[in-house]
């Protein structure tokens, strides 16, 4: 007596690598968007490969079964959380650890620009124009990394590396943690304030004017978690204002950020299109990650990097 | 019975700071380049504060006695020297260790920007598009870093702390220092091929076509030394044939690079004004680093940074 595989459905045109070591294993059916909604009831495990995309969250209050499991190939999950899911007994995991490094080493490299003056360099370089001018040291500065997840714990540890003192401020005070209320003493101290916080209600234009007027004239800001975290409007206006020197946004309140966004052209902000985890590899350890967790799952062990729904994150250790 | 301070003659237009401090116990007179023949033989220490000027080797083999002790606010002392100053008694010193950390961080800062393709996005930026891209994990790659003093070896420390792995190559074979001969083999494993050694009869054009033939294609290849250890031409060759994938200098055969260069142009090179070294307060790190040289001096206790004169550098410990 044989039993039919469970079905897997995958959020993307795209196929993800490394799928095929299910064969025979899962019934795989791939969908768009559009098509979720009717395919939902059928599947036992949703994958999200197309992690930009909000169709789980406007598909899954729909008729009918849903699936039992459902893994995003990211860390951040806001993009697909709705009410319903949350109150359901689905499982949801995230892509916990494999950005950790590469997201760090972003930061760090965004530091040493903003510190080096790079962007400048390679403006002047475009107009044949040396210019000569002095520079920041990062060793000996402070930075305040917010979000305690592994994402900002690998920035502390990579930030230190460069002889950076950090403060790490999460929701939960803890050894080596700051809690929210030490965040704005934190802040005034910081000359690097790094954002990696997951996006939940309670951490939704977190930096606003308030937050910016409370940094120092020298400090600059990057973005790494996800864009609502940050009051973009009033980013550039602390900037335009001189309250800080400079920030970096990997990710917008729109993504892709639209071509007439005045975002692109403020001084002292560098725009990257949502790229600081996306090393050479990733998808392929997305997927790996991702079949690793299947098979478990298949074989009824617990999985990992089950997201807390009501918090919006796989809570630390 | 009183006696006359030692002159001290300083090479520059603009005073270096700190200089107050040696009131009373100095007199100090300035000079620019077209000055200094005709003052060289009252000067007791000379002090060449423009360490861009070729001044010095132009104006020592004159007439007349000469300064017994000369100190370049500078790393390198290729600038100064002459047959006549190296077979003179003059001691010569340099600023060894004051851009140690700099340069290193600067270097680390290249290295991340190339990895994670820092300049294209700066240029994206400019023309409003949002284009994603992949882009490289430094932790687990691998280094080569030419140059074992001070500035090589806190290069080799800062790229360990991010995780690469790091060969370190010298003139002289010792511990943790790899000598000559094993350079290419060096070179043709190397993602990141840094370029901090001394500028030295034995060291000119050592980066030539052969050498960038030997590098991955993947490779980049950084120079914080001196513009002569590589061969222009040869690295714009390499890179337009896609012999290696990226390149960055700070230093150039012509300093301030010529407006009508062709190195401004060349893709994948980033063209930086002799900068890497010099963090803010660094002037007054150089001034104070030449008064605490000077006491020494002064006080008849020996000298600190003591350059070989035929070596051209600071012999290693």
């Amino acid at each position: 007596m044989t039993t039919a595989p469970p079905t897997l459905l995958v959020l993307d045109a795209d196929p993800p690598p490394r799928l095929g070591r299910l064969t025979g294993r899962a019934r795989i059916v791939h969908t768009d968007a559009d098509g979720l909604a009717a395919r939902l009831p059928d599947a036992d495990v949703l994958l999200v490969w197309d992690f930009t995309s909000t169709a789980v969250r406007d598909a899954w209050p729909g008729e009918g079964a849903r699936p039992r499991w459902v893994h995003t190939a990211s860390a951040g999950v806001d993009h697909l959380m709705c009410p319903q899911l949350v109150q359901s007994d689905t499982v949801v995991t995230n892509a916990r650890g494999v950005f950790d490094q590469p997201i760090a080493e972003y930061v760090a490299a965004l530091v040493l620009a903003m510190a080096k003056d790079l962007p400048r360099t390679v403006r002047l370089q475009q107009q044949r124009e040396w210019r000569h001018r002095e520079s920041r040291r990062v060793a000996g500065t402070r930075a305040c990394v917010v979000g305690s997840g592994p994402i900002g714990r690998a920035v502390v540890r990579l930030l230190k590396a460069l002889g950076i003192t950090t403060a790490l401020v999460g929701r939960t005070p803890r050894t080596g943690v700051h809690g929210p209320d030490e965040l704005d003493r934190l802040l005034s101290r910081a000359d690097w304030v790094i954002c990696a916080a997951p996006l939940t209600e309670q951490t939704r234009g977190m930096f606003d004017a308030r937050r910016f007027g409370v940094m120092q004239p020298s400090a600059c800001f990057v973005n790494v978690g996800r864009g609502p975290l940050v009051d973009e409007e009033a980013l550039a206006d602390a900037l335009a204002k001189r309250w800080i020197a400079g920030a970096a946004l990997d990710v917008f309140a729109h993504e892709p950020l639209p071509a007439d966004s005045p975002l692109w052209r403020v001084r002292d902000l560098i725009v990257s299109p949502h790229m600081s985890g996306d090393t050479i590899g990733w998808r392929d350890e997305l997927g790996a990650q991702f079949v690793d967790l299947y098979e478990r799952w298949a074989a009824g062990r617990p999985l990992l990097n089950v997201v807390d729904k009501q918090r919006g994150y796989v809570p630390g250790h």
